[in-house]
């Protein structure tokens, strides 16, 4: 079974985390909900309070994937992380999947984690993002091991293309049908 | 400015609660999110935990609108619940705004509801909405106060049909444009 690091902080964006928790779950992927700042309840950007599984400094290295959800003060966190830092070198090091959706790639761009690789982002980003990357505006970009998205509304794509990754395509489809998504 | 309430119980799909409470928070609409059960974490359908800002025995009745996010576990214990039954049958005697998606309009029926109104929910209940309403299969349907959708892939779409109720088109458009929704 796949294991995958979502990690989550004060203003990050709840749709987005809960959206990819909740899908790569739904494919039977190992999701661990790591708070940066230990494992008490996280303010999120719109004011829903989420309560981690662990603290990030807890969690271990175990892990097919870390994802990053969007939200600026969430990403401005992970920006400023030196925990986040140590996750992303290790992951890049090591060749293992890295998600980044939204405001998140700044933290990327921050710890100098895939420089010139393709990715996209949330447009309010774009000006931070694309001096230091092969900038994109597709829903979902991936490159390598590198797999970003735009914002809330691409959130599902992300998902199911973290999990046709950690999974297979078939479960992609399996967990895709039954969310009544438009496409 | 107008006022929603948000009810979550165990079993509650975390990404429906998560996106309707997060749009309606972008669209400056007062959201107050309710724990059917009292105001600790709340387990949600994939394991999310989710802190409620109050128990909804603690909630008040001074809301424009009240929504049931679905998932099986949760819609099964609004379908149960007295308290459910009681708020429905406020907000209907006095006209105002219910928003059910997924598999929450099960709890309509059980509670006798917005009986014969036209609306839709998810494809795994409807055996059980069929025979007690107008059944559809759009993504929201709106029948007077009510307001229903279908699953986690209509969410947008509801949250965004329920602002445009309880604020305006104008909000409606601010909030749906930075989402990064395809359509």
């Amino acid at each position: 079974m796949s294991r995958a690091l979502v990690v989550i902080a004060e203003g990050t964006e709840e749709m987005e985390a809960t959206i990819v928790v909740d899908l790569l779950r739904r494919a039977e992927i190992d999701v661990v909900v790591a708070g940066l700042d230990g494992d008490g309840p996280v303010k999120m950007s719109r004011g829903v309070r989420l309560l981690p599984d662990v603290a990030l400094a807890d969690a271990g290295d175990d892990f097919d994937a870390l994802v990053l959800p969007g939200g600026r003060g969430g990403a401005d966190r992970f920006a400023a992380s030196p925990a986040i830092a140590a996750r992303l070198a290790a992951f890049e090091g090591s060749g293992r999947c890295v998600g980044a959706i939204c405001a998140a790639p700044i933290a990327l761009v921050q710890h100098g984690a895939f420089a010139g690789r393709r990715m996209t982002c949330h447009p309010s980003v774009d000006a931070i993002v694309a001096p230091f990357a092969q900038h994109a505006t597709d829903e979902v970009v991936e490159d390598g091991p590198l797999v970003t998205s735009r914002g809330p509304g691409t959130a599902f794509a992300f998902g199911l293309a973290l999990i046709r990754r950690l999974a297979d395509d078939a479960t992609a489809e399996r967990v895709h049908a039954p969310l009544m998504l438009a496409d």
